[in-house]
This record gives C-alpha cells, structure tokens and sequence, in this order.
C-alpha cells in the first residue's frame, strides 16, 4: 500500500508556491509559465519549470523535468512518499508519468480544461484497472496560477498583434 | 491538418522487426522486452528499448527515447508526418507523449490489457477534445511481440523460482 505523505496547510502553500516560482521564471524565459516540484519528507527534491521551446523536446513539462530530476536524486524510478505540485492540472503525458512513477499525492493549481487529464477530460488517477492510484487535490493557489497563465498569453497576443503590425507597415512601405 | 506518412505492407513489417529487434536487445539486457522505432520519408530516424531498470527513470519506455531522439535529429518537439512502431500497446504516459509530439499514425504489436491506452483501457488516440488525433493500427506481428513478453516473463519467474530455492537451501543449511 502507497504511504500518503501528511502536509499542513502551511508546507501546502510554500511548496505551491516554489511550484509557481517555477512558473514565473519558464514566463520570463519565454515559455507558457507552468512550474512543479516534488516533495520528499518535508524537503523540497526536485523543481522544474516548462521548457518545451527552449529544449525542443516533446517530454519537456514541468512535471517530467521535476520526475527525472527526482529519479537522479533517489537513484530510482519510483517515487514513492513523494508529493508532486504543479501550477497547471497535468496533462495524459504527465499524468501518466505520475502514475508510473507510483507518486502517491498531487497537489495542482489551475484547472486546464483542454488537456486536464485528472479532473477535466480524464480522471486517470482515480482509474482502479490501474496497478497505481493518486491522491489529487486541485485548486491550490488556483487564482494565481490562472493570472500567471492569463497575463502571458494575453501579453504573447499583444505581441504578435504588434509585430503584424510592423509587418503590415514595412509591406506597406515596400510598395511605396 | 496532420499529413499521415503512407507504407506499404512491406514496409510496415520492415519496421515493426526494427521494433522487435529493439525489444530483444531489451531483453538480453534484463529489461521487459518492448522497442520502437520512428520512421520519417520511409527511413528509420530513431530507435529504442526499454531501459528502466538500466536507467533507473521514469520516462526510459521505449516509445519515449524514441521521441526524444528523433527530437534531438530533427531540432523540434514536434514530429508531424512521422510514424511511430512499437511492439507494445502505448501506456497513458507514451500515449500522451505521442500526442504532444504530434504524431500523425502508431502502429503497435500486442495489446497491454493492464495499462494499455489506445485500444485496452482508454481510446485517448481518437478523442476528439483533444488537440490532436493520431491512426492507429493495432496487432501488426503481434504473435512475435507477444511470444517475446511471455518468454520473458516465463524464464523470469524461472530465475525467481530458482534464486528462491537456493535461499531456502542456504538457510536449512544454516539451521543444521
């Protein structure tokens, strides 16, 4: 039987929010601002953020970054009494990376209703055909993640409409 | 739209056995025997094992290395108009990753009724909120995929039974 770690609310709210710190710094550095990190006897031992753009590579989420660099640390694949947290809802990729990792509680932030694959368009962590089930709880420091999200792409939007626009006026002046 | 990759019959046997080659060499190495290739303008351009127990991570399924060799050889995480085999039936977590990397057709050997989510457990290829679908051809050289796993896991139990023998010998002989 997996041991569930305990956590106060307290160690909840710090340790979601090295996860959104993660996040904040994937914005800086251009990515969609998603951060994660797992815990292990109280300890924080591994925080990722996304790097999907910068890295090129598929597996490149906050979640599996966060897992191998989990793997590393314990010298193995499994990752028992561990807590994962992460700012967005896990999508099929990570999820599934969680369930094979036998991670027995995950903590997330924002709901991603377009890929959630834990509340929003799966439950595969509540899946008793599986040899593995999570204990999930979503919405921790929900608003802030969801800003955080919100103002980068609102700010990508702003951006590509700007550069269209001097796109536009360089044609425009090319024609002249 | 995604463009799928067409094979011929021909060559759809050519890189399943690429597959199964991998899978072998797996096995000879100690790990569950699955492999997989990707194959992009008819020529193979990534191949793996499964290497968890080498690896001791969580992601070191054979389908994933795939992915993110072909990641690093073509610069991107997206794998449009590539074809990805593998010997067995994707999990949720290679599932999702094949889904993220934008793989337009998978074509896999033996079903994986426990875990297996394309056919067994979940249909996730052909789910239509997603952002993505990908083809999906089951059963391709499915007897040797599947006589592969089965030999593995008959000779393991085999070792099990015998190491557990030679314990117990050890141990009467340390009681007299």
């Amino acid at each position: 039987m997996a041991v569930i770690p305990q956590l106060e609310s307290s160690q909840i709210k710090t340790f979601m929010e090295a996860a959104l710190a993660e996040a904040k710094a994937a914005g800086d550095r251009g990515e969609v601002p998603i951060g994660a990190v797992i815990v292990k006897d109280g300890k924080i031992i591994a925080s990722a953020g996304n790097r999907r753009e910068e890295d090129q590579k598929t597996d490149a989420h906050a979640e599996m970054h966060a897992i191998l660099e989990a793997n590393a640390k314990l010298g193995t694949w499994r990752l028992e009494e561990t807590a994962l947290f992460v700012t967005l809802e896990p999508c099929l990729m990570c999820a599934g990376a969680i369930l094979n990792a036998r991670i027995p509680l995950v903590y997330f932030g924002a709901q991603d209703k377009k890929a959630g694959a834990v509340t929003s368009l799966y439950s595969v962590f509540d899946d008793e055909r599986l040899n593995h089930q999570v204990k999930v709880v979503p919405g921790v420091l929900q608003a802030e993640s969801s800003a955080m999200l919100k103002d980068f792409f609102q700010s990508l939007r702003a951006k590509q409409k700007a550069e269209k626009k001097l796109r536009k006026a360089a044609q425009d002046t090319g024609q002249n």
